[in-house]
């Protein structure tokens, strides 16, 4: 062990006193608040206090200092003991603490990045270290930085997979700036975990998952240390301390006890569990200060990102929305350093691989893993270090639906862009097809969905993506499709396009993506036979522009027809009847998909479900016999 | 090896044609329907031959049969290699095969159960091992049967953790009867996988995860007969055959080469290919029957299921709907032997531990990992050997959307009970809360959505869910609630119940779980002002009962309130105006939360939100101003 230098005794017994200081602060606060998890918080305490008063470098009055280490809390129900950590550095003030869970305090039940010193929230189990995985891959390979990640994750998380796909992606990139801690307090909320105190096996998964692994006695500071330094020595591999703990430890008659998960500590024992716990710290004023870290890391570059020329589309062009993404966002990357692209396996699919091509250097392949996929990403784009896109199948983004839904806590600004949307994928079957992706996204409450119909408007999706806050999701689709807009054409957020409109038009038809091409062909139709109608492209679907959709509905006798490639529930007809349900003498009538489909051509299939141009006509038809 | 007999050389010979056989049809099959994945069919090749015509016991002519073996191509892409292995068994016609991927033939993209011999469909990675693990653990537990039960998975899913979810959950249960095949192609969609051929390796993380492993030659037919021979012996724990394989086996500059995923043999060298693998068949016309299975399983039972009594809750008795989810499962079980019940560490805040003390021997902890329980209950519940309760938070059925959008392909019955619904769990904060739930359940299509508000309607929702074919989703919430019901109160799916009523009602509000009490709060508050409103309880979500919403918005001048805890996107207020989006002069005013919610107190949260009594009398009184 060359180099290492065992703590002094002053301090080992400053990193013990303040273990308890945080416990005492975790019960109290739980008390305060009647609710909460003061026992794991208990199991965590040394860890705690070692890693954030002893090896973590931060500046303690600027927590998202962008040369900080990282801290990731995967177990958020645990939220008190970092609260806690963070009263002792002198960032949160311990009255405030007092209110924690109170409707006005943002030290809530579990963590969000209203805290400065929270990147992202958690509370969900199992996404900490994904996202520890995609700060600490920006740090070593895009911030080039010295800053390190830890994550502390609980025992019971452990049973979900998504932590397995971060710990196979941080050994496959060699993340050697990542240390995962293992708070294996044996306990679970209903019962002891699958494992309990099994830590040869959590062991041999971590070293057969490609980490360095070292297992602890989670309770001893001067075993913590070393653990914490050696992790800081090994090049070329993550480390993973698994901690043995005790659930409640230090409380009498709880520690180590079933049916102590989520509850406070008893209003008739409070007293007494304190000042046990004080009675213990043996140098009450004494505090540790955490070192600073190394100046190495430049501030975000918050510039807004732009392509260095329009789009080169000629009206009529045929090329599929997932290509002109690809090309869009190699467009975009190559003009702009920030831009990260990410893909799961399905980069000659989604065209992600246009981006690799000219800046291999910032894509990042994490393999047929989308929940990791979306948790690196939301990883790489914290602290505004990166712009990131992640691209997959839009139907496989089911499989991250809760990393998204955290990820809107999280208040991330990341990209997802889902490709081979709908039934027009054809022949792959219904397994491939997005059909709720766009209930799933409008669901979100931070989220934009564009869902571009042409090359030219992807290429605005993706740049306004690029600078539109909160998640943002691209739509697009597999079939080659006509361009329809100039290359100097304006989009905007919420900003439809009219893209066929006369003035005597008889039905609003609104599509997107395939189904606006088959509106524009039912046009074509219909107006041989001497009807017209007004076609329009919402581009995004969230925000979805109103005012355009009422006022071209008031001007076709209040009739709209939307159609889209996508189930009936969630999707855009259900936007426009958001849109106009408050509004008198609309009538909206939706062509979508209403059951399971199956494989066939593309056609066969728009056809068969209904949302082919010849069912629109036909919708029009009987809309006018109303 | 005591005991076992290498099979004789005819047979090796004829199980290595049949191999070639195999690789031929799947050939070309894909030729035919110009698509698909050839080269992962040839991979698996040798494999598939041993399985089903030496290992595998199960009536060829009968693929359903309950006492046949399982088998789950959890590699769905390589459906073409399963439907040939089906062809050779004599149930599917070759001709059939050469319309692979075609409208009108069952033989998809990727398999599903429309085909007798598909439990579940796959196509989405990684999903196959759950639903065996479901299916292994009610052949063991349930049935007390012999058949086993065989997945087939490829490398490049073994990325996805809910295979490692699954991985522990079978050793966790001893499932000596399932047996996972690793097809080591080392080649993924679009570069080699992250391991590539270190066998070494997948071998260490799937005896870490606790399964009896060997690492084998995948393309040698003795040593896979020996292997799963020995897979047969081994008591107490699952065993997992790692096979080496090449992608695109036997097929001249195609084996083994990049750029040849999801392809197509060149029309310009299939007579080639063919003819080169056709020469290696050496008798021709030799066919392997399959051995028969034991009788040893029961018909599933299809009666109906029903509770011994009516339920007993009093008007006016405070109890939340997820406690009564608890009593009313703990009353179908009690009466009913196939029903199971699995949770996912939750099972003291759900109350499926109200189940569990009654009906231990059909209760299955499934931990924190909620993929994988959705899996194993759908896997649990394939040719009807139970009827499956899988229940956790709400919010954390997002973690599965992928697996329960795969279910409704896979034609599933399976019950999924979320608790915590919306801001009214209060303290937890956003990450507990289930805000886009509907939204994610609208939009599946085979799916019932039943949202009780009380006691008594919980117990309806239960025993209808039980019977209802297809995905039955069960919302339930924290608070208590006042039972409104009287226990002969009938229920059934569709029809909403009208709570409140008089003959000059101003509006129709439609409230569901916690904010129905809501609405019939704010309609005690408006009585008093000599206001009048109409109380709808819609009982399911989807479908709603159009009808009587109609109605009543036509006695109340078209005005309808809604309010719900969810979401605006995709929720209550978006069915009801997807129920009357078609009918003029109807006009919808939506309550629903907005923005990521915080934690505090519940009925401050319902006020802050929007969506309590008080507002829901201001949006009444601002409606009777119109």
């Amino acid at each position: 062990m060359a180099g290492y230098h065992k703590p002094d005794e002053k301090t080992l017994q400053g990193l013990k006193d303040i273990s308890n200081k945080l416990r005492i602060l975790s019960i109290k606060a739980t008390n305060a608040s009647n609710s909460g998890h003061p026992t794991s918080c208990c199991s965590a305490a040394d860890l705690m206090s070692v890693l954030f008063f002893h090896t973590m470098r931060y500046k303690a009055d600027d927590p998202r200092n962008q040369c900080n280490d990282r801290f990731v809390l995967s177990k958020g129900h645990a939220a008190p003991i970092l609260y806690a950590a963070w009263v002792e550095a002198g960032y949160v003030k311990e009255s405030e603490l007092l209110n924690l869970r109170k409707f006005d305090c943002e030290l809530e039940g579990h963590p969000t990045p209203k805290l400065a010193f929270v990147d992202v929230a958690t509370g969900s189990l199992g996404q900490g270290l994904g996202a520890a995985c995609g700060m600490a891959y920006t740090g070593k390979y895009f911030d080039k930085s010295s800053y390190r990640v830890y994550c502390m994750l609980g025992d019971g998380e452990c049973a979900e997979g998504s932590v397995w796909e971060a710990m196979a992606f941080a050994s496959h990139y060699h993340l050697d700036n990542l240390v995962a801690i293992l708070d294996v307090n044996r306990l679970g909320q209903s019962e002891p975990t699958p494992l309990q105190h099994d830590m040869d096996t959590y062991s041999k998964r971590c070293e057969a998952f490609g980490w360095n692994t070292y297992v602890v006695d989670g309770h001893d500071v001067e075993e913590l240390c070393k653990a914490f330094w050696k992790a800081q020595q090994v090049k070329g591999k993550p480390t993973c301390i698994v901690a043995k703990t005790y659930k409640g430890k230090g409380i009498k008659n709880v520690e180590d006890q079933d049916n102590w998960h989520g509850k406070p500590m008893p209003k008739d024992r409070h007293v007494e569990i304190l000042n046990d716990l004080q009675s213990q710290i043996q140098v009450p004023n004494k505090t540790l200060r955490p070192q600073p870290p190394n100046d190495d890391t430049k501030p975000a570059d918050l510039k807004p990102l732009t392509y260095p020329s329009p789009p080169s589309y000629k009206k009529g062009d045929k090329m599929s929305t997932r290509k002109a993404y690809g090309v869009a966002l190699a467009r975009l990357g190559q003009a702009n350093q920030r831009v990260v692209a990410l893909d799961g396996d399905t980069k000659n699919s989604t065209f992600s691989d246009l981006f690799r091509k000219v800046c291999p250097e910032r894509f990042i392949e994490c393999f047929i893993a989308e929940q990791n996929m979306v948790s690196v990403a939301i990883g790489c784009a914290t602290r505004d270090r990166t712009v990131a896109f992640a691209s997959t199948f839009a139907a496989f983004f089911s499989r991250a639906y809760d990393q998204i839904r955290m990820g809107a806590i999280s208040q991330t600004n990341v990209n997802l862009v889902g490709s081979h949307c709908g039934v027009s994928i054809g022949e792959d079957g219904p397994s491939q097809m997005a059909l709720e992706d766009l209930a799933m996204f409008r669901a979100v409450p931070t989220c934009t969905v564009f869902y571009p119909s042409d090359a030219t408007s992807t290429e605005g999706a993706v740049e306004l993506a690029a600078n539109t806050k909160g998640i943002c999701f691209i739509r697009t689709s597999r079939p080659d499709t006509a361009v329809i807009y100039s290359p100097d054409e304006k989009f905007e957020v919420g900003v439809a396009k009219v893209v066929r409109q006369s003035d005597n038009d008889t039905v609003t038809v609104i599509g997107a993506g395939v189904t606006l091409h088959e509106a524009l062909a039912a046009a074509d139709i219909l107006e041989k036979e001497g009807t017209r109608i007004r076609v329009i492209d919402p581009f995004t679907i969230k925000p979805l522009d109103a005012a355009t959709i009422l006022s071209s509905a008031r001007a076709t006798r209040g009739q709209i027809i939307t159609v889209e490639d996508h189930y009936k529930e969630g999707g855009l007809g259900e936007a426009v009847l958001s849109a106009v349900g408050g509004e008198p003498g609309i009538v909206v009538t939706r062509l979508a998909v209403t059951s399971v489909p199956r494989s066939g051509k593309p056609q066969e299939l728009l056809d068969f479900y209904g949302i082919s141009a010849k069912h629109i006509a036909k919708a029009v038809i009987q809309t006018t016999a109303n």
